[in-house]
């Protein structure tokens, strides 16, 4: 099956995007369509990706003192409606269960598009006093919201994800978590996934269903579309409202609390095939590939099979030992420029030749999956061959973080005028000084389908004029057309 | 909160197992009933349980060569439908959901109950050939049984859990997986768990629906009846023909594959808790525990506060280094007493003492919840003391393992006739020469409330009488009150 697959040659990036990205996910085995139109099947390979994304992220939330809990799937209908603003947003994308046990059930339940409300009526019970605050709570799950365009990955009925619950006594504290949880995204997304990205404020009406403040990273993807990477939201008082989540205070006064949410879902493996991926396929960033390296022996003779086999082993069991994930492709039968083809489009960062004349001069060749052809390839000593191979994952990771972001750069434009915004959305980031108003805001995406990705945190200082209105503007913002 | 609730005291095993029992569910924060009759939180005390038990038994899945997916929780209705038995077991246990995005479905689509079908469906499309085979997939998800009677962890509408499927291309190998992955469930029962228990095979009555075989482990609880801990079911070709799961063998031959599959679910957290728990509350194998020892400094004055605590943290820091989960308690307000019992009743298998006389003499008190009272104290020197605390808890988890034998052994008789059996079940296990005959078992089971729980592997040779009606037997099965 491989065979037949990786022989069709995959359409260029430059040529159709979009079924580029399509095939890599089919061929390279990441995920399946499923019976349900637009559920997915999330296959091993890509499986082992979102692994290693969850221990890279719930490290992280283990340090800034979070816990992880599970929240039942199934909601009354009824909490759903307790926010006005939550309902509107999530109404329209509801999957509803009505009869259980071959029973019509009195209440409708729908199947968590997202666990504000639950968690709202859970807070509501647990908390009593100041000393049960902070709440610090993060869900490791499953959600669905009823799509009508779908993608694998990108956008599906039921997609896995983290949602992070927390509740706090002050508001300063609600500001603090939103803000720091926005930076462990980023520090994830770049350390990481070696994708550079855009931590910002989101405008009114690209808001969370009842929050107060969203905030985001934004990442560049390879044809220079936005992807919303992850999403921190302070929830201010509006669920704690809704649910009567309140905590006696020191002075014996009963106040509400202040509830933030934040996550980051199975969409993110979109965006590491979007941004790094070239046209021979997949290419992972090192620290969360499921493999890292992959050792194939090339021979023609049993004798040689038998030689090169023997080398491959010994390498492998060097690099388990220093926890570099790592295997051998034994196949008979199928030529090694074949076998390097499958292992490129899947996108493992390193290869590892062992050839006869590499046994006898007891060397490897190392060829980097980011550096295609000779430019890429080194010769290895076997004597501290996974010291060698660590520096070279290593440098890798850096290379792919470098080189997304020289794209991003390339592809981000300061405008002063709207035909060059016009122009810089047909490829890339526009950074324009935005009024803050939201009818140029819907304005500028009907006219031009960009859409304004965040308000960054970090800021030019001054003032200029709105990209579209000319009103005077305090803040520039990132226009894109975005997944 | 934690004071108010843990004031009042455990209603006693004796007294009411089943009070018991839900009080520790609730007091030690395990979980929490959720808006949804039959549903529940998992909160992070008992999540953390389970995180641990993922981890030890996902380790011993890799180890044999399994790897992780993800399949979708939303089935075509008419797919249950496609294996006989498999749609009789499960159809009057199913939640559908009809209304999707606001209109009503085409199909209806289930919860999945469990995932042979939409597995079945997907492996027939990735398995062509022999060289495709074996498939050797585990999920960790959230399935959804419409049960009527329910209690936390034992039996609710949603639950969590493993499910591994695997396709194999002849019977030998599946029944050697079926066997293996008992293995595996019952070496992880014994050494994480602490839990001793009985692997053997169900009857037909009891069996997977849809499997030609199941085997199970088979735990006693604290008041003597049976827990089902984790299933493992060869399929047979059941589901490979019902959905043409099909390869060419070597010889070009179309074969049916032959399937199997294997789950344990959080419903072993309420068996932890059955099997260790005591009168004062949890008791948690050190194994899983997620916190296995608690550090309480014992002050009066201000300046021995200080002195002690410093102490506590240092002991915590060497525990960390050494891996060992551990935490200080350093809570103003309430009595060392207090802190004892609240943490005896959350099962944490080692408590460490710090008072300022220990600091003076450069020791610790160790106090082993297992052995509540003087007998399970002793003195610790600082020096060493990480070497001390992890060959300590060492010991408990294999006190507890011992102590669980030794009651099971007690409980368990051999019966020769009805109204020995009748007697035992009463209050353990029975074990009974059984004819084999479905008739006697439904009999058994009208009679005495008791199941056949399984035919364990481990026979004593030979034959015997029935214990119902007295034609040969050549195996004896093991008879109890199940949860």
């Amino acid at each position: 099956m491989a065979e037949k697959q990786t022989e069709r040659k995959l359409p260029s990036r430059q040529e159709d995007f979009a079924e580029w990205y399509n095939q890599i996910v089919l061929r390279a085995e990441l995920a399946d369509y499923a019976p349900v139109r637009g559920c997915m099947i999330v296959r091993p390979y890509g499986w082992g990706i979102w692994e290693n994304i969850q221990q890279a992220l719930d490290r992280r939330f283990k340090a800034t003192g979070h816990v992880n809990a599970a929240f039942p799937m199934l909601i009354p209908r009824s909490f759903i409606e307790k926010e006005s603003k939550h309902v509107e947003g999530f109404a329209p994308e509801l999957a509803v269960v009505t009869v259980g046990g071959g029973e019509e059930l009195e209440e409708p339940l729908v199947l968590r598009p997202t666990s504000e409300t639950i968690i709202g009526h859970a807070y509501a019970r647990w908390v009593q006093s100041y000393r049960d605050l902070p709440i610090l709570i993060n869900l490791w799950n499953n959600v669905v919201r009823w799509e009508l365009r779908t993608k694998l990955f990108l956008r599906t009925l039921e997609f896995y994800w983290q949602e992070g619950h927390t509740a706090h006594a002050t508001s300063v504290e609600a500001v603090a978590e939103t803000r720091q949880m926005l930076d462990v995204y980023t520090d994830f997304a770049v350390n990481e996934a070696a994708i550079p990205v855009i931590p910002g404020r989101k405008s009114e009406s690209e808001r969370f269903a009842g929050a107060d403040q969203t905030y985001s990273i934004e990442a560049m993807m390879g044809d220079g579309k936005a992807l919303q990477a992850a999403t921190s939201h302070n929830l201010g008082q509006n669920f704690a409202k809704a649910f009567e989540i309140r905590y006696l205070d020191k002075e014996g006064q009963l106040q509400y609390c202040w509830t933030t949410s934040w996550g980051l879902s199975t969409r993110f493996i979109g965006a590491i095939i979007m941004v790094h991926g070239d046209d021979q396929g997949l290419i992972l960033p090192p620290r969360l590939a499921p493999l890292q390296a992959v050792i194939v022996p090339i021979f023609k003779t049993e004798a040689e099979k038998e030689l090169t086999l023997e080398t491959a082993e010994r390498v492998r069991s060097e690099l388990a030992r220093a926890d570099i994930r790592a295997r051998v492709d034994p196949r008979d039968g199928v030529s090694p420029g074949f076998k390097f083809n499958d292992w490129e489009m899947r996108g493992v960062p390193l290869r590892i030749e062992v050839g006869p004349r590499d046994v006898a001069a007891n060397t490897v060749v190392l060829a980097r999956r980011e550096r295609p052809g000779k430019e890429g390839k080194s010769t290895a000593k076997m004597d501290g061959v996974a010291g060698t191979v660590a520096e070279t994952l290593a440098s890798i990771q850096q290379a792919l973080y470098d080189r997304a972001l020289a794209f991003r750069e390339a592809n981000t434009h300061v405008v002063t005028n709207y035909e060059e915004f016009k122009a810089v959305v047909e490829t890339g980031f526009a950074l324009a000084w935005w009024c803050g108003e939201g009818d140029c805001e819907a304005r500028i995406k009907e006219e031009t389908k960009a859409t304004m990705r965040c308000i960054p945190l970090e800021q030019p200082g001054g003032s200029g004029a709105c990209v579209l209105c000319g009103k005077p503007a305090r803040e520039q913002a990132v226009f894109a057309r975005a997944y």
